[in-house]
């Protein structure tokens, strides 16, 4: 299956102009079977009265009208944003497929900086779904992937694929160029890394959005600036690389 | 503290003669306080004739060469060996402080392939000490270092520095500049990894020592021929970067 990642330009707008972005892009891009988009896509992650403005349930205006995209294109996606729920506010991500039939919701547990802290509840574990095609997913944002733990548990439940919307910046290349490609290479899985590229009031994002193989190499690098991005993954290379390299194997005896 | 590591050309030759090679190294870049050389330095990893001949036990005659090349250069050494104990062969690791009284042995438990496994018994749990000036390490061997969870064990048991005598080869650099930064990132401790450099028999290493910061930046980093790399090592500096990152607080509830 062929998966790509939308890093748009930081810039404000509404979920509607960003949504009409990604509708662009998809134009641009055919044959993706899945589009990931980053953390907070419809509101932004650096203004926090616009994420308690563009708050809404996971199945408000804007899942329907990601549904109408995923159908149209006939592509599933992933994006992030802003949830309201029982008067909550949590960071969330939604994986929308490509009927737009099916919605599979995910909220950040692990909130890394008193700025989130401020504005979100904790969320819950690390949220597995099988796409349509029958590829099994596992869904962490942001922060919760530089855990080995978190990636782990979704490779151990059955995860080929990790889907991880971002908003990273500029002060840490590390993330984007060690830490998940490592991630990748020690679960044995496909890992695709969506990150917002530009400037948001204050945050430089860095971009550097990526899909990795599970041996840990680039498949698709995005640069500084707005880009789609894509590369055809094929869980049948699994097995053998997890026989090569049996790290889900052993790795409970070097805990 | 100053923090070397040898990284030996893999051409064959004696203990005497590596441990020669050694003196002139530490002749030549004097004022380190610890200095790792690789996995199996005394021996070699590729020749399973020669490391049957050249393994002894942890208290051998090297290990008291060893202690009197540390209390000749005032430096604490680690470095890798054939230990030979109750008939059985493991593929181990040797700590000899810097008035060389004081020794630890690591024993690899992790074996990744038909190879070792033929030819070595599996060891022991990562290995803890205290260096001389108070440094508190934790020791692994190669592979081992590649699982998350020996590295998190170490930094979760107190470790300031992970030490990892390795022999990597040229297939993988992945591992030394992608997974090996982000065990020291994910875990909030220096990390110096050892390689062979060369060809031995069929095996070409990599290279690419590398001393890594806790932020997964590099200090210093060997190219693919002999080299002697160092970094200075400030453990002072690592309860502010693990309050600003903490995963060493949170990384239970991820997983």
């Amino acid at each position: 299956m062929r998966v790509g990642i939308f890093q748009p330009d930081a810039r404000p707008g509404t979920p509607q102009e960003r949504f009409a972005r990604l509708d662009a892009a998809l134009e641009s891009r055919q044959g993706l079977d899945l589009m990931i988009c980053p953390e907070l896509f419809l509101s932004g992650f650096a203004d926090p009265e616009r994420i308690a403005q563009e708050a809404e349930p996971a199945d408000g205006p804007s899942s329907r009208a990601a549904a109408a995209i995923a159908l149209k294109h006939d592509v599933a996606l992933v994006y992030g944003y802003p949830e309201a729920a029982d008067g909550r506010l949590y960071n969330s991500a939604l994986y929308v497929s490509r009927t737009g039939g099916n919605r599979v919701n995910h909220r950040k547990r692990a909130l890394p900086t008193p700025y989130e802290e401020s504005l979100f509840t904790v969320g819950s574990e690390a949220t597995m779904f099988t796409l349509d095609d029958g590829l099994k997913a596992g869904l962490l944002i942001c922060y919760e992937a530089e855990f080995p733990e978190a990636v782990r548990a979704c490779a151990v439940a059955g995860a080929e694929l990790v889907i991880v919307p971002t908003a990273l910046g500029v002060e840490w290349p590390v993330v984007s160029r060690r830490v998940i490609p490592a991630r990748a290479f020690e679960s044995g899985v496909f890992l695709a890394y969506a990150n917002h590229a530009g400037r948001e009031g204050t945050m430089d994002y860095i971009g550097d959005s990526v899909i990795v193989s599970p041996l840990g190499e680039d498949l698709a690098r995005a640069g500084s600036g707005e880009a789609v991005i894509a590369a055809d993954i094929d869980p049948s290379i699994l097995p053998a690389i997890r026989k090569r390299l049996p790290f889900l194997r052993d790795y409970k005896s070097l805990a």
